[in-house]
């Protein structure tokens, strides 16, 4: 594993607890974490349970006992990790967003086309689809139950840089963030959307602004510029005659992780809430029409993806088990000789998404996403 | 009508306004309001709508041009006025409790009886019978979506007299409410309980206390007795093997009007709120294993009871519509020559399980209703 | 009053109510209703309470028992009624949307402003600025309770031409409706936004889309073209910075009323759901740390806006309750001799707000809304 | 640890990630896992992370490598095991209920003080006192935000076993599990009420019931009789004149693991729902008046109990974290030479409430719960 922080943690987590609960057709081997500070890096291979430390990417995927390569670094170092690690034969799998720059995104989905003739596998991390809800939710919607999709209606809020002095850490400055809130949860809703609808964005018109534009610099008493997005918003046309609202943002007071979806079809809705990442909520209109209703499902049953390899009925499970499930469906896809989804490709087809909506944007026009990429 | 306070008021609404929305097979004349302070009922008369008034209930029901007449005095002067009025062959609609004694109610059963022969319509108002919610979760229980009832919990939760300088008004006064918190929201819930599952009280086991001993005198320096309960909870048996918790109280900070009841069946629930009067919960057993859940029907749409007479779908009613439907039900069984439900013998049952929870609370042990009452 | 279908209705209830809860200066006298058919206009005065009825709204206008005149037809009349009445020296509550041309809005304007200048009152009937939920939301960002606004999501979800059976009613057809979704309930939601933000659009990004292009014609077995929008969603900037988004749709499956606004600000934040419009959610970011949240407000309390007229803690109102409040707020100008808030400056403004949309949707750019007008 | 089932797998969970999330003063070796069968025992270790396995407990207590002793199996074997490991001086975890008879409790109790003074400690498994949101409920009641308690009323809701032809598993049998609904999961809500407010519940009126006497065996045809209740109900009084309802039942259609529980006091009131284990609701009557209401407390923040050890903001936990934090509080009062809390005492009192109860139901009076015990 590449990068030892949040989504390090998160991931080390899932590899950790993976094969106490699933059935896998191989052994976990936490063999070496990997970061460039020696001191840091060897207290985080204790902590989060690795073998072994390295301080080079280059050698860690040189390794002999290393066949997968976890990414979980900053996006503007993903491009030439992941594509020297599936050049080497290692499977990949890596953090969303997939690039900071579409060329780089475009070069990873080629590298991972050419290690997929040889069985070598490259997932993107969009975590999101895999909790039981999410799961759920798209297999509803794959079966016909919603019909017809008219509406997607996409926010994903937080509230962690409100106050004006909440410092200028690197996820608000452009050079090393790539965007601010349209990048990192603006992503998410993007694929969710796409994935639980089966339906690409086609075409969006965009506005991304910034509330606050100096702030404190973390290590002394100065002020640096904000450089990217607090927010992004915008609204956008599907395939199959659909029509989208999304919305991203670092500044809805008192919401701390609210990534909500609503899907409406001609023959049912649902509706979903990270912050209560256990329920789904399914309105079905073959239901009798004087008790129709938008049900509560608790998705904590065995019958529910994913929920019977770890407690009874009823027992929730929490954020990072998405991870467990993220991996447990990699190392299948690996043991199976499938690739992965999603792959680079899909992570790419998001990228293409934001950079559309960041065009936008900029120019005050609708821009249509270019789905005919030879992708 | 008699009586123009918190229910009077109530009640001339629900008579102003019946006509204007339900097709009826009469004229609502509203002929008079009947009050002992001159100054008082002739205000009433005015800001209520109502074309006269009369300081003797005596003189109204000598009147030619009433034909029902609609009790909402305290609990003490129900008898009386109610037998004397269906003895003179007025139709009767008489605020609940029914009485304040098992004698006074039991005298008021055999009036109705004794009416009824003549056709003479007798109706005591538990108003929360009357809601679009509460009447579709009956029907879905008389249709059998519950199964048999395993559990019902139904407590009624206020918090107006938290303070404890609250004063000392006549409702926390024995001599003039009869009881406290149980004869004025305890009855609510026993009677819903009773109507929506069609299974009597057969047995209590119960507690009641009264937090706060003494109170200001509304009117002086120097405090009272509260002599009535704050708080009453009881344990019951039902008919058919089901079990049932009861509480009600007005020390329940922070909840204002939380009449709240859920019925678990073998084939199904339900759950509903007052403080949400316009939707209904309901599990379906029968759903599919892996998209059940609680449904939050809004009970606004045409097929819903009494909703076609208001508004288009998804428009909410109040409080103050259950009092509306009440009376149009009591005109439309008086036309079809049919005893309105509930009618005085389902008052009577709920005050004879009230008494059996005021003597349990009062002895310590388990206390059986009497339901072989020849009523 | 002019016009007696669902809106006629719901008026009629607000005139018929309104003293009977509220002390007023004046007496409220239903003097007529007034339609052109003969037969139906009789029956809807009998069973709406009006005291007589005309056939000619010009008749109506001229009546010297005739003070206020109540415009509850369709949008494309309501220009020339509510000049001639204003005129006239009747005040006049206009039903939404002010008018269906942006034209006929400026001269509803300068009509009313040459009434003002004689004493004259007009006002617009955006009834949703009247329930206790919104005033109190209005109220606290008034009071600088949420800081400095950024976002403003806003929906207004129905559901009720999802089937595509469905017949072409008038309101799908835009030589009598105007527009579709956007005019009926888009209007709501921009004009709920700027009450409580107090902030304008300023500028627009949107797209409109019709999901079901025939329908069967209500009275025979062939079929006519849907000309209106089903849904509208745009984003949009406000004045002092803050950005939104608003969407109108018929089409989402299982949401039947659902006006929902959601307003974040730098510190706190509100949402509102009509669904269940006697509650209001508040963030307040000055409640300490660990035990913020999102408070649901029962806005039932004597202490809350319109509450104390209507009944005790916790007893819900309903939709209707609004035009209630309505009539009584307009007879208080009247008897004050304040204009009343909304006007039809108000409107005008909604009105410029909405043009913009349809423009930009059809134009695919920003459209920017003219707040400069003289008006 | 002895024992793998259920609460095996979860306490391994917790025993394998403390370390990696806590900063602890020792470190974790996770020694042997205990069972009688040895291929069972065997696959135990190896899936669920033991570093070696015994089949015999008494084994287990003598190894010089075990320090702390898990007790993971049904309440029969708890007393001989735990006070067997207390004596041979390793501190002890062992799961509710303490043991299933009053007399192996009380001996329980005496070997944890015995213990105790050697430096050795006990602790008791009620894991849901381990929640970031039932601390922050136990914290905001002892630094008095609710007053006074009046009333507390806690439901343990599930469904398990409504279909009558669910197989007669040895938790239904008498024999074996002591009691059904109420020491499984009625053991928990006494243990959380008395947690949250500091009160002990001083006497009780019970009922149980079994609705399906007789079930399939797991292994054949035939049937055998259920002999523990499948629901139990009672009304209670704590100490310093509180007033409590507790329900539990496995008949709760449609309610998973509805662990609720809501507390009134003078001041205030909360309100908790284990199917949403991160929320806590708190209404503040010390809040203006027009803004009072239930806050939804998201407990995901840095600054409630735990939460800094996972996630950032918004990022929920499952069930299982609660037993993480079992062990670390554990861990450190182990390092720091203070008793656990809560301690066999603890439980002790939990069983003699428990007992009360099952007293009462059989006797049908009041029974007191004797808390003046040498304990």
């Amino acid at each position: 594993m590449v990068g030892y922080a949040f989504m390090g943690r998160a991931h080390s987590q899932a590899w950790r607890t993976v094969g106490n609960f699933f059935d896998l057709p191989m052994r976990v081997d936490m063999a070496a974490v990997c970061g460039r500070d020696t001191a840091g890096v060897t207290r985080a291979a204790e902590k989060l349970g690795w073998r072994t430390h390295e301080t080079s990417w280059r050698a860690l995927i040189e390794r002999d006992d290393v066949d997968v390569v976890d990414i979980c670094t900053p996006g503007s170092s993903h491009a030439e990790i992941a594509i020297a690690a599936l050049d080497a034969g290692k499977h990949v799998l890596c953090e969303k967003p997939l690039a900071n720059t579409i060329d780089e995104a475009q070069a990873m989905v080629e590298a991972a086309a050419r290690a997929s003739a040889r069985g070598v596998r490259a997932m993107v991390g969009f975590n999101y689809r895999r909790l039981p809800a999410t799961v759920l939710a798209h297999d509803l919607i794959a079966q016909g139950r919603l019909g017809t999709i008219r509406h997607v209606r996409a926010v994903y809020l937080q509230d962690w840089i409100v106050d004006p002095e909440f410092p200028l850490v690197w996820r608000l400055r452009q050079e090393m963030a790539g965007s601010g809130a349209l990048g990192d949860i603006g992503a998410h809703i993007v694929d969710l959307a796409q994935y639980l609808t089966g339906l690409r964005v086609r075409a969006v018109s965009a506005l991304t602004d910034t509330f606050v534009h100096e702030r404190p610099l973390p290590d002394n008493g100065s002020r640096g510029a904000v450089t990217v997005d607090d927010t992004a918003l915008f609204i956008a046309r599907l395939d199959g005659g659909a029509v989208a609202s999304f919305e991203a943002t670092r500044f809805a007071t008192g919401r701390k992780n609210a990534l909500r979806i609503e899907i409406n079809g001609s023959r049912g809705s649902l509706a979903f809430d990270l912050e209560r990442l256990n329920e789904l909520e399914f309105f079905d209109a073959a239901d009798p029409t004087s008790s129709q209703g938008f049900r509560r499902i608790l998705v904590t049953e065995p019958e529910h993806p994913y929920v019977s390899a770890w407690w009874p009925p009823g027992h929730l499970i929490g954020y990072e088990h998405s991870f467990t499930h993220e991996v447990r469906d990699l190392l299948l896809d690996i043991a199976h000789g499938t690739d992965p989804v999603p792959g680079f490709a899909d992570g790419f087809g998001v990228q293409l998404a934001l950079d559309a909506v960041a065009r936008s944007a900029a120019c005050g026009e609708w821009v249509s996403v270019d789905v005919s990429s030879p992708v």
